[in-house]
């Protein structure tokens, strides 16, 4: 793993390191159809809209999740290419490998 | 996703949001035999003995690596079944079914 690879991969891992950005792309993943509008994704939290929003940004900026806007609401699916390429990296033959 | 889980995993994240640490925790699971001496590890890093063992110590408390003293030294080894139950997690039909 050279240390470029290891500096991006960190980045990833701290839009990780917080519950609630853990808990929003696993609402975002498990959404009927893939998406979840931003309108769903407040209420199960005690938090403010803008505490979210900014979560989704930090997830978003990772390159975790995509966004669309769609009228009044954005709309959020995973980036699946990215979640693949983490699950390969700790499978241990890989992890190995890298 | 529970909030429990959530958090218990925030704080994984959070061990692996370091490039010495992915670089470290890379090493170790790549390396011939499945461990690595303490002692093989320090030369690859411009960073004290002490501060590689600081890092390894947060992947140890993270549950990612297991140590065992031998004489002299402290090998490494990963803890495989917590790699594999990242990689799963980050499996897009597993992470929506958590």
């Amino acid at each position: 793993m050279s240390e470029r690879e290891a500096a991006e991969l960190a980045g990833v891992f701290k839009a990780l390191a917080d519950p609630v950005r853990l808990r929003l792309l696993n609402m975002i993943a498990s959404a009927e159809g893939g998406e979840a509008c931003v309108c769903d994704l407040t209420g199960p939290f005690e938090l403010s809209g803008p505490t979210i929003s900014h979560h989704l940004k930090v997830l978003r900026n990772a390159g975790l999740i995509e966004g669309e806007r769609r009228g009044t609401w954005v709309y959020y699916r995973v980036v699946a290419e990215k979640l693949t390429r983490l699950s390969g990296l700790f499978a241990l033959p890989v992890l190995a490998g890298t």
